[in-house]
């Protein structure tokens, strides 16, 4: 491959190990992390409303299973309209409100927890930028420490966003076992980085593909959204994701033979939900790809990248993300676009 | 056009007049709806848990903008892998549970459903099917009583499950004008069936897409998924649907000049979002289509569906999930396929 000027995604891409460490080893993000930890440990709420746009919902997506399986709370990812263009009243005694915004001025977000705050929630924000109008809306605040991402297409802000939200879950829920696995994410993605060989593979099947459906379950189901959101800002594929469970209740039958399906399969309790999609889309004559530790599920696709195996769920839920967004830079230069300035976008989005 | 055979999915789409003014004629439906909505008076939860799939799930949505516009309640939707797959141990107190599957057999909502009660939940199934499996995991049932729906793609079944839970916001929340908005339901359907030419203009137009993007926003984001899926699953059009605020935080770099994108815009607090997404895609080139009430938006889009003016949104979310399931009938016919035997579906979908 010719060498090309570096681009601020890519760029942005290889930070991660390094600000995904910083954050776990301790400082003010470790410190702030355990003191929200603490405060919802002595007055537990019995529901977690999240309120967050484009790759930040991602994040949110991942820590929803998280929620769930660690601390058993239920959590309700509010539609920001509810609160900023219908004005609801809700009634939110006893709930956690979390916003998320990387720049932390998307405008329905930092008004939608402002309205939680207002209704009686204890809020927390997580964003990048200290003293931005989130971090004003909010009791608490969570910062990224990511430094300024000049890509349009989020990269270390997602991954950052991820881990502070289970690193509280972690802290909160006293997981030892989360914790570790959180710790072993800028090891594995420093690898992952170092031999991307079967990516660039991938990308260069998909050069002339305009649509793609990006399959997951579970906690591979955030990275699914992350990944097809990825190949839609940066490489201009129409890309879908779905719950693997999901997709066979309808979407299904708009696959037709040859079209590309990517699979993010994790070594957990979802893999046979997955392998069961695959069936279906073997039958059906897809083009399926796959991310997977699983070896015959590697084997059977059409191209695989088989991630290293006995990784915590979690672990293997960062290097998916991960390998989604080198999928989408190597997509950019096979296709020839700059992967810094995606069409019709902007840094900051503002919806009401 | 020439005279063809019925289908099951036409037979059944025009059917729904009939079963929606049976469920809100009086008579167990309603009954049912009182008594279960007179218990949850007398004991609020603080939260709504709810269990869906494939079209189902597109009713669930519709239900959570209104379940927190008029009872001030959060909708958490629960990803079903969370507890039929990572059987995790939800705290649910002061919880209540909706599964919705027509069949009442979908294996994961069931699951779900009785997981939710054993932890504690208030549940309530709504359903095609008495004595399911569903309805045997539920304190309550609210029965849709829309008759054997015989298409693999869902209509009748979607509007009934719409409305009953409609129906339960607006006894539970005594909200006569909600009511009275749901009464002029079968009127203004039958109206829109017995003029849906600008639909078959809107049909013919899509022949040849391979995708489309389907936006709504609020209310209508519910009937923006349900069309999508509908588009999916009969025509094989690989349709996205998006709230239009969310689709300006990255899916719309994906959109080419000549895409097509339908708008399903209502005529509430949220036509100003959609008027905002619509400057944007005019922009980039998009063929704009829209179904909507607003004169301006119609006149501007390629092609448009006028909706009636002065309709409550409840109603109008009625109107575009019929339209967009004869958008999709016309679609299948424009493209001679059969409606009611889409690829790669059964009628009941069991996933775990």
């Amino acid at each position: 491959m010719t060498e090309r000027p570096t681009s601020h995604f890519e760029r942005e891409i290889y930070e991660q190990p390094e600000v995904l460490a910083n954050l776990l080893e301790g400082g003010p993000a470790q410190a702030a992390v355990q003191r929200v930890a603490q405060a919802l440990r002595e007055r537990p709420p019995a529901l977690i409303a999240t309120l967050a746009r484009g790759s930040s919902d991602n994040a949110v997506t991942f820590f929803t299973y998280l929620a769930g399986q660690t601390l058993g709370l239920p959590v309700a990812s509010l539609p920001p309209s509810l609160l900023s263009v219908y004005r609801s009243n809700l009634r939110l005694q006893e709930v956690l409100g979390i916003g998320v915004s990387q720049s932390g001025e998307s405008s329905d977000v930092v008004e939608g927890l402002r309205a939680l705050k207002a209704a009686g929630a204890t809020t927390v924000a997580v964003t990048n930028r200290a003293s931005s109008a989130l971090e004003r809306a909010a009791h608490h605040t969570l910062l990224q420490g990511a430094g300024t991402e000049r890509a349009v297409a989020a990269s270390k802000t997602v991954t950052s966003q991820m881990l502070l939200l289970a690193l509280l879950v972690a802290h909160w829920g006293e997981d030892a076992a989360l914790l570790n696995a959180l710790k072993a994410v800028p090891e594995q993605m420093q690898r992952l980085l170092g031999a991307p060989a079967g990516l660039e593979h991938l990308a260069l099947r998909l050069t002339h593909a305009r649509s793609a459906y990006v399959l997951g379950r579970g906690l591979s189901y955030g990275p699914a959204l992350e990944t097809a959101l990825k190949l839609k800002e940066t490489a201009y594929v129409q890309a879908q994701a779905y719950s693997s469970a999901e997709f066979q209740h309808g979407p299904i039958a708009a696959v037709n033979p040859t079209d590309p399906v990517l699979m993010l399969a994790l070594d957990d309790g979802t893999l046979e939900s997955n392998l069961e999609a695959e069936r279906k889309l073997l039958e059906v004559g897809a083009d399926l790809s796959a991310l997977s530790s699983d070896p015959g599920l590697c084997d059977r696709a059409s191209a695989a990248v088989r991630l290293p195996s006995g990784l915590h769920p979690v672990t293997q839920s960062f290097l998916l993300v991960l390998a989604g967004q080198l999928l989408a830079l190597y997509l950019t230069r096979a296709k020839g676009l700059d992967p810094d300035a995606p069409r019709h976008l902007n840094k900051v989005t503002k919806t009401m």
